[in-house]
């Protein structure tokens, strides 16, 4: 490993590149965790690392953490995760893996920094075979049951419990790997925003204020089937023409408080081209960082339905899929990074976070924590067309660079 | 068999009781075509004809006949279907059938009638087995492909052509049943309702005007699929948004044109909860009995859905599924029907049939026809709750009965 002094912005370039020819193929990265391609892509962060003047250990969650020992045993934290989805873009996660690599080198470049610096590879950030997202950063936080894990197996009907047994997992004992948050003073993490935001306002960086808070609903309202031919259409109780306008108002309820409403699928019974719907369930996304108004718009799509509902004769149901609250990341740490991105790129941006990142967990366990952002080209992700013009790579690796250094000042302020 | 001179309305109602004893469940009337319940229907219907002074065949699509020989070759015709769906309703086709049964005897009991009257009962109006309904009617009449109902299929993977086959059916020879119509002077069927509109206006019966014209579609919108919690409401392509505002403007085009439409199954994908939908299907059937105004009305969906997906930033294509022009049955013939029910119960209504029927192939193939609806309770076919009050049943009896000795008299000035 390079030895300068210096920040070499374009080592995170490389790695990347390096990592995505290991771990990829033409269909895109596919380092799905508990797999041999994540393991591949885990040995290859280690030899990166055994470069460096660093201790390495893996939790009991099979996060993966290296320590540069400094002055004082507070920590500053960098990380995100390296697995990725099948058929997965190049920068997803491991983006901020590399990064904080490149960042730990250039301080340990440097000598002993005043505080302890390390980097962390969360385990399973995505999920996407288990269905369950946040798998290491849920053990280190606490919000972890390991009951409702060990009924989750994959498609090919494989146990999580046993595809973790591979990498040393012990469910009942992975929740001991919060111990590594003790000194921990701060946790900084570099992800691709994964949305078109700040390509719209050509903004190479945006400084994150935290996670939406989310509701999901599944919405089932219940008309009568008749024949599409002899049902006059004053006499129908069409199911489908309530949820039709309860997608539409969505959209106003989501504009008028700033927030995002997605009706993300529609499931019509008997679903035939000759009936009218007797049946119609709606999937419904709601998030916004302020709990309050969350909950109002919550509020609003529900009496909206409602009357909806009675409008065309037909019943409605809500039943509740999944919340979470909003989670702020720490004010200082978001004011440290608008100012690192303002001197790298002259311009910033703050914004939330729809989706959720294994930072939400560590800010939830009581860490001051902050996020940057780091355009994505037309807003793709989760595809091998996931893009980020070179540059604001560059600008990115630079910008959490200096984050890390004012960050290291904090922490010797508090 | 009743040998009375008078018309027995009971007869019909004791009939529909008897027939469903033998071929229905608890869970409905069984009596789906090339069925072995089927044959059980039909050998109940020849041995209740076997009873009058008639002559009976089955023709090569396995339509049933019963020919009462009168003073002039000329014939009136009277009919439906005796076969129904998988669990369906009690009155569904067979009540025109057994009501044609006693008109039949009523006539056969005054004597050799001034012209020939026949029954008929035709083969496989519901197509429910193999998705090809009015089989046996469209066989006289001429609309059947032989090589297009080969393809067909039920869900077990039965041929048609073999189930057919044991009911006597070559599908090359199937159309020779077209010489039935020879000397058809009139054709006149007695059908529930199935829909809301006669027990809505409190009407027992009603004279029929034809089938309306029908054009169904799929239209599809094709947006982008994107995360529901990073994408801004203003940057989305979400193609359910169009699909819904489609299917709300669709109700407009109706009512402005006093047709039918809907929208009888909505396709989302991805369909999930956390992703704006990129692509909607959407089945359209429209339905009016005017051929202009249809068209109109077609044209209209489109110029909307065009409209909605530039609005919304989605794509959309149009794809036919299947267009039937309307069939208007005889002016004569439907004044006769206004006619004979306003004699029987004091009140008539005109209206269009929605759902085809095998009148519909019998005046497409230019014989003069005409049917006659008695009111459904709620709008209900095709399921057990199918019903009609008794004694709207026995005014059909009367009325039907007394359509026939006035289109008998008809066809003798004609």
């Amino acid at each position: 490993m390079n030895t300068s002094i210096s920040l070499i912005p374009q080592n995170v370039v490389d790695h990347l590149r390096e990592l995505h020819a290991l771990t990829g193929n033409a269909a895109g990265s596919q380092r799905l965790a508990w797999t041999g391609t994540w393991g591949t892509a885990r040995d290859w962060l280690r030899q990166k690392l055994e470069q460096l003047p660093v201790e390495i250990e893996v939790d009991e969650a099979a996060n993966t953490w290296a320590t540069l020992k400094g002055a004082s045993p507070k920590a500053l934290v960098m990380g995100s995760h390296i697995d990725s989805v099948a058929n997965g873009g190049w920068l997803d996660g491991c983006l901020g893996v590399v990064t904080a690599l490149e960042v730990l080198r250039h301080l340990a470049a440097q000598g002993v920094p005043p505080v302890t610096v390390r980097l962390v590879n969360w385990a399973d950030e995505e999920g996407a075979r288990f269905g369950r997202s946040l798998f290491g950063a849920s053990a280190v936080s606490g919000n972890f049951d390991p009951d409702e894990l060990r009924k989750l197996t994959d498609k090919e009907g494989v146990r999580l419990v046993d595809a973790v047994a591979k990498f040393g997992v012990d469910l009942d004992r992975a929740k001991e790997a919060g111990r590594q948050l003790k000194n921990t003073a701060a946790y900084l993490e570099l992800h691709i925003e994964q949305g078109p935001v700040l390509e719209s306002l050509n903004m190479p960086l945006g400084a994150v204020l935290g996670t939406l808070g989310v509701e999901r609903h599944k919405i089932t309202f219940t008309g009568q089937t008749a024949h599409a031919g002899s049902t006059p259409m004053e006499m129908r109780r069409d199911a489908l023409a309530a949820a039709a306008r309860l997608e539409l108002e969505i959209r106003e309820i989501a504009k008028r408080h700033g927030g995002v409403c997605t009706m993300g699928g529609v499931f019509t019974r008997p679903g035939i081209v000759t009936a009218v719907v007797g049946q119609c369930d709606a999937l419904l996304d709601q998030r916004h960082l302020d709990a309050p108004t969350l909950a109002r718009m919550l509020q609003e799509a529900k009496e909206a339905s409602q009357r909806f509902a009675q409008e065309e004769k037909v019943d409605v149901e809500w039943q509740r899929l999944w919340q979470i609250d909003p989670i702020f990341f720490h004010p200082d740490l978001v004011a440290l990074c608008e100012e690192s991105i303002r001197e790298t790129c002259g311009v910033v941006h703050r914004l939330p976070s729809g989706p959720l990142h294994d930072a939400a967990e560590v800010a939830r366990a009581g860490v001051p924590t902050v996020m940057m952002f780091a355009q994505s080209l037309y807003g793709l992700s989760h595809t091998k067309e996931e893009d980020t013009r070179e540059e604001h790579l560059l600008f990115a690796v630079e910008a959490f660079d200096r984050l890390a250094a004012k960050t290291i000042d904090w922490i010797l302020k508090h």
